[in-house]
C-alpha cells in the first residue's frame, strides 16, 4: 500500500488554523458598528476563514463546487426511490448546466466542476472531469464494496482534484456529489465508523416511504454483518461499506485542508465524507464550514460530532452540492460585512 | 379617528394570495429534475412568493429594505447597553452606507430606504426620508408611549413608504429598524398581544448583563401595568407600549400586502411590528416571509404564532434589516431554481 504510506504523509503536511491571524479578526470585527457578537455565526465565519487562510479579512471571491459522482452496487437491494441510471442522466443534467447545482452556482457567480469517479456510464458527456476508479462499487450487502486499494485510489482523486482547483485560483471549494443509492452506503460507512444504531441514521434519501425505509435499514444491517468494518480503520469501512464519491470527496477534504483551502460542507453524504477524512486525520475539522441542515436524520448527528453549526435550515435533501452553494453568498456578506462596515471609533463613539 | 377608518378601509382591500397561481407553481416545481420536495423550503417560497405576486415563476429582482428610526423614551430607566444618541448616530452611518444593512444590501444588489418616523435628531443627514411624527416617545414606564393618534400616524407613515417603493419598481421588501430602547418595547407590546409573561419574551438586546437584564424586565412589566393595553386592540397596545418605528414597520407590512408586495421580516422587533400589523389585519399573514432567527427569546414565540420558519440560523441579533438582507440571496436562489432547473420530461424520464 505504497499510495495509502503516501496519503498518510500528505495528511501529515495538513497545517493548523493560524491562531494570532484569528485573532486579529476577531479584534477588527469587535470594533465594528455593531454589539459586541451581533452578527452572530457571521463573525465566527470571518475569524474562522482568517485562521484557515492566514489573511485577517481573507479574500472568497473565487469559489468552485465539486461534484464527484459514483454508482453504488447496493441499488439492487432496492434501497432507492429512483434507479441506478439517474446518476448517468443527471451526470448530464450537470454537463447541460441544468441541475440545481448549476443554477445556483450561475446565480452566485461560482464554478462547478463534475467529476466521474465511479459511474457506470460508458461514454462521459463533454465536461466531465475523467477520473473513474471503478464502474460503480460491488453490492455491499454481499461483500466489500470495493478494494482497500480502490478506495485509497479514490481518495487520491479527491486530493488531486483540491490540487487542481488550488491551481486554477479556487479559494474555497463546496463538495457535492451524485449517486443513486449513496444515503444507504453514506448511512453504513456512518454507523460503522461512529457504531451509532443504524436506526437513528437511516432516512428516507430521495424519498422512500415507510416499507422501503425498513428495507434500506435492514440492507444497511446486512452490509455491516457481511463485511465487518473496523471502527478504528476508516479507510476499511470505507472501502467495505462507502462508496467511490464518498471516498473522494473525503480526499478533497484531505486536499484542501493541506493546501489552506476552506470546504464547505453540503448535506448528508458530503458530512459523511468530511467526518471519514477527520477520522483519517483531525486536522482537516478546523477547515470544515457546515452549510445546512438536511432533513436526514444522520446529518445532525455528525454535525454534533463535528462541532458545526449549520447556516441555513431549508429542509433540503438534494444533494450534488445545492445546499452548500445555497452558503455562498451569506460567506460573502460575511466577509463584506468585515470589509465595508464603519468601526465605532470613525462614528465618534 | 378618521385616518383610523381609513387605515381600517385600507386593510380591508389586502387582497387574498391566489392559490391557482400557488397550484401551478407547485407542479412546475415537482416536476424539477430533483426528487419530490428536495428543495425544501425554497420550494414553499417560490410556491408562495407565486400566491403573493400572482405569476407562476415571480420576478423579485428588485429588492429594498427600509430601515424605519425612532427613540425610546423608555430609555432613562436604564434598559439598554447603549446610550440613546446611538439612535442618531446610526442613521448617519447609514447615510454614509457604513452599516451592516448597507454593506450587505450593496453586496447583494439591493436597496436601502432610511426613513426618520420618530428620532430625536434636529437636522438629518442628507439621505434620510423625513416622516417625523415626534420626536421620541415618551416614557412608558410612566404613561403611555403616544397618543393613538401618533401610532395611526406612525402607522400611515408605513403604508404610505410601501406605496413609494412599490412606485419606484420595488418588488419585494425587507422591514428593518433602529431606535436604542427598542427591544424593551417590542417585548412590551408582545406580552400586551400575546399575554404571554414578560419573563419567557425579554432578552439581552445589544447585551445586558444579568442585572440590567432583570431590570429591563420590571422595567416592561412596570409599563404594563401602568398603561394597562387593551390585548383585544393592536392599537392601543402599540400607542401605549411600542414605539414610532415599530408602527411604522406595521404600517410597511399593511401597506406591502395590500399591493400584493412580499414582505421579508428580519429579527425579534420587525416580527413584533408584522405580528401587530397580523392582529390588525390578518390577511397580512401570507406576505410575510421569515428570514432569520434571532437569539432573543420573543422572537421564536411570534414565528411560531405566525407559523412561519425561518431560513438562517446564524444567532444574529442586530436589526437593521440585516438579516433579512442576508436572505434576499437566498430568495433569489430559490426563484432561480425554478426558473433554470431542467424537467425529468427533458431528461428523457
Amino acid at each position: 500500500m505504497e499510495r495509502w504510506n503516501e496519503l498518510q504523509r500528505w495528511m501529515e503536511t495538513i497545517p493548523p488554523v493560524d491562531v494570532e491571524v484569528e485573532e486579529k479578526a476577531r479584534k477588527h470585527v469587535d470594533n465594528l458598528t455593531k454589539p459586541l457578537g451581533a452578527l452572530g455565526q457571521l463573525e465566527e465565519i470571518v475569524v474562522r476563514l482568517a485562521g484557515m487562510t492566514g489573511e485577517v479579512v481573507p479574500s472568497i471571491r473565487q469559489k468552485a463546487t465539486v461534484v464527484m459522482c459514483g454508482d453504488h452496487g447496493v441499488t439492487e437491494e432496492g434501497v432507492s426511490a429512483y434507479p441506478r441510471e439517474v446518476t448517468g442522466m443527471m451526470i448530464h443534467n450537470f454537463c447541460r448546466g441544468k441541475a440545481a447545482v448549476n443554477v445556483l452556482s450561475k446565480q452566485f457567480g461560482s464554478r462547478v466542476w463534475v467529476v466521474d469517479v465511479g459511474s457506470r456510464l460508458e461514454e462521459l458527456p463533454q465536461g466531465v472531469i475523467p477520473c473513474k476508479i471503478r464502474a460503480g462499487t460491488d453490492n455491499m450487502a454481499q461483500g466489500p464494496a470495493m478494494t482497500r486499494k480502490e478506495a485509497v485510489e479514490a481518495l487520491w482523486a479527491g486530493v488531486d482534484m483540491a490540487c487542481r482547483m488550488k491551481e486554477e485560483g479556487v479559494q474555497l471549494l463546496a463538495v457535492g456529489e451524485m449517486g443513486i443509492g449513496n444515503t444507504t452506503a453514506g448511512t453504513a460507512l456512518t454507523a460503522a465508523l461512529t457504531e451509532e444504531p443504524v436506526a437513528g441514521l437511516v432516512g428516507p434519501g430521495t424519498g422512500l416511504d415507510p416499507e422501503a425505509l425498513e428495507r434500506k435499514r435492514q440492507v444497511i444491517e446486512r452490509s455491516l454483518a457481511v463485511n465487518q468494518p473496523d471502527p478504528k480503520d476508516p479507510l476499511d469501512a470505507l472501502a467495505k461499506v462507502g462508496g467511490l464519491e464518498i471516498a473522494a470527496m473525503a480526499g478533497v477534504a484531505l486536499g484542501a485542508s493541506a493546501l489552506r483551502l476552506p470546504v464547505v460542507i453540503d448535506g448528508w453524504i458530503s458530512t459523511v465524507a468530511a467526518w471519514t477524512a477527520v477520522r483519517m486525520a483531525p486536522r482537516v475539522q478546523p477547515y470544515l464550514i457546515a452549510s445546512h441542515l438536511s432533513t436526514e436524520p444522520g446529518h445532525r448527528v455528525l454535525l454534533d460530532r463535528l462541532r458545526l453549526n449549520p447556516l441555513i435550515r431549508a429542509d433540503m435533501r438534494l444533494g450534488e452540492g445545492s445546499g452548500a452553494v445555497l452558503a455562498f453568498p451569506l460567506l460573502d456578506g460575511a466577509v463584506a460585512a468585515a470589509e465595508g462596515m464603519a468601526t465605532f471609533a470613525e462614528l465618534g463613539l
